[in-house]
């Protein structure tokens, strides 16, 4: 039988998902996955982990989940898939639909013709220019012998200090396997945050942690010249002169879509430097298609292209690539709402949709809300959550969503997700009916209470202003009436101190003489999270005043000194 | 000022949410809070967790997350509502528009005049009328005084065994309570199956799981009386006519709306039995409210009423009660999906929406779809969910998801109730953009495979059957030709057993002339989860066999015995 060949360029994960969806869509198809790599399918997003000792063994990163590694004899048995590993494919001859491909063992080539062609290429790590960059330990963390080079470091007892280059996702979840396994952590970050996926408050009581975590922090800037001795690394220099000594350097600024044999072939390159691809995967050469990090993407949200180099997304768009190239364009990828989540030690930050720099940056007209409280009752053991909700106030659509802290984030943040992805408004938000039982959650979800927050906001019975409003406001003179609802109790244990008096809520309605008889004087107020604080706004504008600011978040989410 | 008067009837769940909101929302408004029990906003959900001993005092159940006990003074100090316990209200004079409400502690009465008035009157537990009712040791669990008595029973040497009338949520996490304070527990459950929210063959998992816990479980079958000795229970006699020695019963067979004051009042009570309320929550009085528990609701995928009687719809009912009761009609309620979870042992077990029994008597015409695997990757400690997801063929639209396992079931059914709840569709879930991180979740989500499992069910790639059909199958002669296509290693540790063949699915495209030769013979198939079982329907379809089905969820999700 004559039958159709599919060829896959690329076998980490965008990659072996076509390859399997386009054979089983098309068992007369004949599927070949190649891949530069020594390793197919590898679970990169779990290096951190490997890195830190807790994957007890490095073939699980590459097995089934019933411990099988998924080598080119596995792809073949049970994928019906020929795939070829340390093979690099050269270039495309799109007029004659076939490529050259090259055995990196023997430097041999073959041209194979394709019908259909996949480009599943991935993306590079970027690797700053800087004087010094071939000095031995300096690298990055994106393929499974970067992983292999950090997992010797465990146990090794030259490698002391490591540098950071990048305060993201993967220098941030790297930081931790590095502190795990003993070494002294410095990370850079050219940025005046880490973690760009959250909005600067939230990111900043991450960081609290990781530096209460021995990590250290450098913001605002960068490394200027790798210094060395002997051929190997032995420090950074900084942009502001300073030097960190340290015998390891892990890079982790972000990564490129790599594009190039895509372009080489002619192929459209989109503006954010991704493969252009159309709702079917389709590249602008009708027989090829593209998915995973090497391609542009759309914002659901904003409609604009993206980039969204994560593993998810690149399974998904694989399995509508590997499907459209085995039996015609049937499927679609809608695009993107950008969510992800990651663990920081004892913290988790994830996010979705937009944060509300990222929406302001997109010209929209946002109300935001931010909420404190446990993810489920205190007598259950529940723990922390900090969230904010991005909304645009002209359609009350949900732009984003970002959660951290000890409790269950993942819950709150997959939530929301799903909500951003269906495109919801807050008001679709207010009611949901949500699975509660106290192991779980608490009665009103946290994600409910954000909501009602926002709502509140939008309806004008809640003023609410951020933690570096009040900050800034503190240091005026004179200061606004700054007043702080808690318990005794509570202020003994934990205050803000900026000049705040306590009134607890329970006594403010027979306390009220002590407030500015000035009825338009501003009043900050504040709780432990922000529903106190609320209610003492409802009191206060009943009585008169008329400038009462709640500062969202209450002393939990203060991520500045405190004087107590 | 000649302020409005807003009375609250009921102080455990929506009342205390309704008169806060109203007091907020207004805070000219007098609101009035009366409740019969002794004890204000009790965290009823949890007292399975009080009797287990894992809420280390009684007051966190009645005190707010810091610390404070939610008592009347509470209530006036934080609330400015006036709220009265131990106080019963006795009637309603709605021409007066005033109530009659009696002290319980000294019997006195007073009448209380409103100009809005909330019901939230709850639920009383079903009591069975059986011979020796009157006995000791009988009890629902339903008010704060239950959970005081079975938490007495802790430490207790007198009270050995027990016996629990209803299988559903409150009596299976009351065995396990029981069961974990060292009693031994018999569930008595009317219907063929415990859990009525899931549907049988995943409610038999979680049987088995509880019986594994020593927990005995007896269905279809009743309790016909309750034995006793010295006006203590002994035992009870079941239908069946064996006798069940215990010294202590509890009977949690359901509750029903408490509508006695609205009936007597005159206000309409719906068919279900619950007070008929509009989407304000508005009774057929314009000047009464209700909400929670004794109210009728509407199902949004059905659109028919039914009752909810969940902590959580009670909030939010409260909370739109409250409002509307103290501005105006501003606030609507859009009904409830049923989403609930629940803690048995080791396992979680949740739902949302319609399970596929709910779907059918509903009249709808369903596809299911069942998909068993890990919650995330193995090397970070992944554990087992079985999800069952239902879509209603004709308009693709998800009316339902169930989950059950030791995994992470609270991400997975929070991620579709807030699907139900937004009306989606499974063509909105196949590409969902959600967290994804190693230490969280699958790059695919499991919820995300488990709607790729009924898209390929929906377009006629995956044959799926259930386990009953598979049992079924193989009490046939001549059998079905059944196929297990996983390892020999798998095979050897685990097997179902009933006359299936193993042809790992590595294998399978070089042994196919070990199958029927008639390629319209009957070909059941299966492997751990399904994967490699679809595969194997993918393969053997592509060489020419017509009626091969897949076991869906696969050895996993087999609830029946097990040659090994």
């Amino acid at each position: 039988m004559a039958s159709k060949r599919i060829v896959v360029v690329g076998g980490s994960a965008a990659g072996p998902k076509a390859a399997s969806r386009a054979k089983r869509m098309n068992q007369d198809a004949e599927v070949v996955l190649i891949q530069r790599a020594p390793e197919l399918s590898m679970a990169s997003c779990a290096y951190p982990y490997f890195i830190k000792g807790e994957v007890a063994k490095r073939d699980q990163l590459l097995s089934t989940p019933t411990g099988v590694v998924r080598n080119p004899t596995f792809f073949e048995g049970a994928k019906g898939v020929h795939a070829y590993v340390e093979t690099e494919v050269e270039s495309i001859d799109r007029a004659a639909k076939k490529i050259v491909a090259k055995n990196l063992r023997d430097g041999s080539t073959q041209e194979i013709e394709y019908d259909s062609l996949i480009l599943c290429t991935g993306a590079n790590p970027r690797m700053p220019p800087l004087p010094g960059s071939d000095l031995k330990g300096i690298t990055p963390l994106h393929a499974m012998k970067d992983a292999d080079f950090l997992a010797s470091v465990r146990g090794n007892p030259e490698i002391k200090r490591a540098v950071i280059i990048g305060g993201g996702l993967i220098g941030i979840e790297t930081s931790e396997a590095l502190q795990h396994i003993g070494l002294e952590v410095t990370v850079v970050e050219l940025l005046p945050q880490i973690l760009m996926f959250l909005d600067w408050e939230l990111a900043l009581v991450v960081e609290n942690h990781v530096r209460a975590n021995t990590v250290d922090v450098i913001e605002e800037n960068g490394v200027s010249e790798y210094l060395g001795e002997n051929g190997a690394v032995t420090g950074v220099r900084l942009k502001d002169g300073r030097e960190i000594p340290c015998d390891l350097v892990v890079v982790s600024i972000g990564v490129s879509p790599n594009t190039e044999l895509a372009r080489n072939a002619g192929l459209t390159i989109g503006e954010t430097g991704g493969i252009q691809v159309d709702a079917h995967m389709k590249t602008s050469d009708p027989s090829i298609y593209a998915a995973g990090d090497c391609t542009e993407k759309v914002n659901r949200i904003t409609g604009k292209k993206c980039l969204a180099p994560f593993g998810d997304v690149a399974n998904l768009e694989g399995r509508v690539a590997g499907e459209n190239a085995a039996i015609g364009d049937t499927a679609t990828f809608p695009g993107v709402v950008l969510s992800g989540i990651c663990k920081v030690f004892n913290l988790s930050a994830g996010s979705t949709g937009l944060s509300e720099r990222m929406a302001r940056a997109a010209g929209y007209d946002v109300l935001t809300a931010t909420n404190a409280g446990p993810d489920k009752p205190g007598f259950m053991g529940g723990k922390l959550v900090i969230s904010k909700m991005v909304i645009e106030r002209e359609t009350e659509r949900v732009l984003g969503f970002q959660c951290i802290g000890a409790g269950d984030v993942n819950r709150q943040v997959a939530e929301a997700a799903t909500a951003v992805n269906l495109g919801a408004k807050l008001s679709d938000l207010v009611n949901l009916d949500l699975p509660y039982a106290p192991p779980f959650s608490l009665a009103l979800d946290h994600f409910l209470t954000t909501a009602h927050v926002a709502e509140n906001k939008l309806r004008g019975l809640f003023h609410g202003v951020n933690c570096n409003y009040v900050l800034e406001a503190s240091k005026k003179e004179p200061k606004p009436f700054m007043l702080d609802v808690r318990s005794p109790d509570e202020w003994e244990e934990i205050r803000i101190g900026i000049g705040e008096i306590l009134i607890p809520l329970g006594n403010l309605r027979n306390r009220l003489n002590e407030l500015p008889q000035d009825k338009d004087a501003e009043i900050l107020c504040w709780c432990k999270v922000s529903m106190r604080g609320y209610e003492a706004e409802r009191i206060l504008a009943a009585h008169g005043w008329t400038n009462i600011k709640v500062m969202e978040g209450g002393v939990m989410a203060w991520p500045f000194e405190r004087e107590k």
